[in-house]
């Protein structure tokens, strides 16, 4: 049997050519940053040198995830070595351990995406409301809020990308052409989420006999990635209210947000698909919908499929279906990654 | 091997005393149909005499659904027969099917829960917008809207109950409390159902590999359950816009209706949990839950669980689950025929 | 909203006159206690006098699981307390934790249903090897073996059963008859269990992630039910070879036992068939499937469904159907109960 | 937003070079045939020229399968016109439908891959016994076996693969190197599929309601993977028993065949894991495993693992799992492709 060595000799793709830059995942034991780790193993741009785990350190990661194949040992995290052997770093570790190990691999000058929460919210009081006391509020100034659709030029030239939620991601991505354009008077979100987007830790809440057959609200009393949406509509123009609620779902990958507008002014359908059509033209992971769209059809992929339209009683509906592993968290990194490295947006990615 | 014998010795528990009803169950080979023959079988008070079915006449209910051991021969459709042997019949044929049998045992002076929704649109022309032309019209003016918390005198003498859809019972329980007292200015239900409310036909959207690891909406241009609630929380006083919009779930039983309501004047979360707990005071089925329900907590049970409170941002939200088979269909129309009974509204259903 | 009280006052059928025991669970936290304590809940012929637990004291059971409806509190184990308010308790504690309160319980004179498997391997060598040194070893000579239908007369006049293991209670069922004949040469279990199986711990192993979507064999080296059912067919004759391999399936209850038997001579189809009737002529749970059974036929109730046959190679087939929480667990203990108290084996049960 | 305009222009990656081979899909509608599309799509040494099917013609092969992103249009079944587009057929019709087809592809010197069973079985009268008359019988002896790591020479020469059944794959692969040795004596594989094995057809079988929270064997009469089985085993020495049943989960794709082999002599568990290392020395798609393996390692990948070992009790099992779509149908008919074009048998597939 063929089981691949130890190292960068085994990857699953020869490289096109030079590398644009040497990439390592730190924090690749969860779901996220295994996911990672494995798109980066078969980009044709960029060579993964080295994957780190806080707990799982030393055992291969192709043991822990054996459809990912990525056959690399996770080692303890040295950013003096990682510096050494990587120009970038994507980082997933926890919300709160993150900014520490972001603020020594900068300080190395590499540059970062960050997976985590730590520098998402711009504002430091905010911050701290959802959060607690940031780590290295230094960086915060220099963190660009990755989602690429609406920060690609920023995202370019960034040191430090904040990668979104995944709840954001999908909700952002849903409101912000009517938000641009001043439409939205008053929203609710109402999201569904598959288990992974809860992480890999054993829980009651992610034990199999509490979500099989189930499904549930949950912090209906205020969600953490509430503000990130509220921040970027707020920087759309729009600065009303937004009612967002996340539900656990029976399925491990994918996330829907239904979103339900009250618009400023009467909007047809065909005006609010074509307002959508319009603002997303040319986006290589925006794709329209010409029904509301299912998670299953965006499953392992960084597609986000949006159908937006307006209801017989007036309301606009917007539909924005997202695998929560990919561009909710790895797939939008990696997309982060490739803006950064001036590489065909989708490279390691289709 | 124990075979239970077909016929009415074989029943699970013995009756308590003399049957207040002979029954019959009018298109038992449904989810729905083949439920309320399960419960009839094991209720204390009712006989169950008869059961029947379309296209399986000929075939035990207990070769088609087995856990519910009800070794009973399904029939043709016979209403002489039926109205020899039974005082009462569940109706449970599709929608346009059902006006007509039902209208034939009204004729037999059987009193009739029809869980159809042939009658449970009062206003003609609406029903016609949706179902088209009416069945048997003139049975619409006698017809009890079957949502038992709010009709319960009503259902109690009638011939003729419409049991509610899924959706609407759970809608129109989660958005009643607030709509008598005035307090809806606008609302949202987003409602998320398991694929047995899509009926036991085999078509590609009730596929295993349609349905599994999927969520969606459906019906975004409006859905038959809208008018219904619409039209029970007109009678409450309310007539303003509620938009419904239906989500399909990879799971079997359960329904979660999450509503959410941009109150007519501010309400604190004690106050809403307050009016709610108010509202339904005493009700066997009705179930205060201090966290959002899972649908899983109201499996196999008549119960709908409510949470109410208001969201930081003044939004007030509501949520609440059912069983889509047993409140939302079999389960609410053996407690309809108990009220017509005068029983205990639990016997049976415990 | 109708919050029933806690206490006996609240339960949810009212007995059928005097009860003929008062009950009481150890142990009512985990999956197969709490389904035992709903079950008792609702015995016509038994009261729930008191339930406790470990971890969780002083909670309402029903809002542990809401869909049991016992309104009953969580105690801490006190011994002379339970023997002062129940006749029999039901033990459902882990393997190794429950010996020690058998015992207690046992000194204070109450009958005992033990759901661990600390008595139910007859031979002490046996048992230390799976288990480690058993404790309350004096115990072990008066426990009956609760596999109803094997043991019904010993479980009538017993003060302690050892009530089986989930799949030794289906393998068991499956291959008594053969073996009691002489017809087993050699035999495999393959053996499919839904996760509650695994209890309520949350681990790797029952993680949503980890369970979803997959199937896969695990205990390859010897599983600790494995020597419950060479106990049984010896005592029934059959001292050879019977390979066990469970698997764990994306379901939360249920468990399906395929057994692949080499017969010591041809054994027709019809002959295997009537076997298994005559064998189980009369029982009340053990029902003859026309079609190889699915596990879903038995959910939530106390059946084992099994077909027999023989393939066109010659091979005994035999598949056995069961809820692993019911028959294989709580619902098994239930019967043992009323076996024990000369009731109706099925009150409570149907 | 960014549709991939329809046809060859929009495909996902670019090709490594000038392609070794213009190819179809023909049946690209089903969901091994949509697979085999997508993969095609997307391989760097294979142009995907057209895909055709049968019912579906005219729809864009993305609005079917969102996810698989191949933006062409389902043509009908013209030969002619697909002779002059392409050199190569991937044939994905149902049993019977198939033969036709291909003799008509081949007629026009197309190499050929037939997913189907209609050239699987060498033996006329035993395709008859499986099938009914095959069509197009004259091709049968032309056709190859397309167990790749089994019959690679004759794969890479072929103009006519028949590619193996999901099942006869895993089980095949389970026992093969027990086999050629000689040291099977008798075997069982009880094996357990995903509903996509299937197909992509609504019925009562493939309801979502039927599956879900379920597990039944089926088919124990006799299967028409078993033939393959014994044809290929027979090949390779071994013409004894192999009591092969069925059973379907609740998961979409995912095969796993658990194989209990009574060994002509004693094996330990090294000798075995050390037999099947240096049976599949270097197969790039054949992994061993530490643990019996789960099909969600292999999820969406051409690889099968494979767990072989003795139990205590000297039965030596084996443990295969495959993605039933991938190694079991379109992932094993581009590897086969893949060595009829000598490319790298992994082309497209990592």
């Amino acid at each position: 049997m063929n089981r691949v060595e130890t190292g960068v000799a085994g990857r699953a793709q020869p490289l096109a050519g030079e590398p644009l830059a040497r990439a390592c995942v730190v924090g690749a034991s969860g779901f996220a940053g295994a996911l990672a780790a494995a798109i980066l193993w078969s980009h044709p741009r960029v060579s993964l040198e080295a994957v780190t785990a806080r707990t799982e350190a030393g055992r291969r990661l192709d043991d822990l995830y054996p459809r990912h194949r990525v056959p690399l040992v996770l080692e303890t995290f040295e950013p003096q070595r990682l510096a050494a052997a990587a120009d970038v770093a994507l980082v997933s570790y926890p919300h709160g351990a993150a900014a520490e190990v972001v603020a020594e691999l900068r300080g190395l000058d590499m540059r970062v995406v960050d997976l985590s929460a730590d520098f998402r919210l711009a504002d430091p009081a905010l911050h701290e409301r959802w959060y607690g006391p940031r780590g290295a509020p230094q960086l915060a100034r220099e963190a660009v809020f990755g989602l690429t659709e609406l920060h690609r030029q920023e995202v370019a030239g960034a040191g430090l990308v904040a990668n979104p939620g995944c709840y954001s991601t999908a909700a952002i991505l849903a409101l912000a052409p009517l938000a641009r354009e001043g439409l939205i008077a008053d929203a609710v979100v109402d999201a569904k989420s598959g288990v992974s987007g809860a992480g890999r830790a054993a829980t009651d809440r992610t034990h199999f006999v509490s979500v099989d057959e189930n499904v549930s609200a949950y912090a209906v009393e205020g969600h953490r990635h509430a503000p990130e949406v509220d921040q970027e509509l707020a920087a759309l123009g729009f600065a009303g209210r937004v009612t967002f609620v996340p539900h656990l779902l029976p399925l491990d990958q994918g996330l829907l947000a239904s979103c339900y507008v009250t618009p400023t002014r009467e909007l047809g359908g065909a005006e609010v698909a074509a307002l959508f059509a319009d603002f997303y033209a040319g986006e290589p992971f925006i794709e329209p919908a010409a029904e509301p769209p299912g998670v299953r059809d965006v499953r392992d992929t960084n597609l986000c499929r949006i159908h937006a339209t307006t209801a017989p009683d007036g309301r606009v509906l917007v539909f924005a279906a997202i695998d929560n592993l990919w561009k909710g968290a790895a797939g939008q990194a990696v997309q982060n990654l490739n803006v950064m490295l001036d590489a065909d947006e989708a490279e390691g990615l289709r």
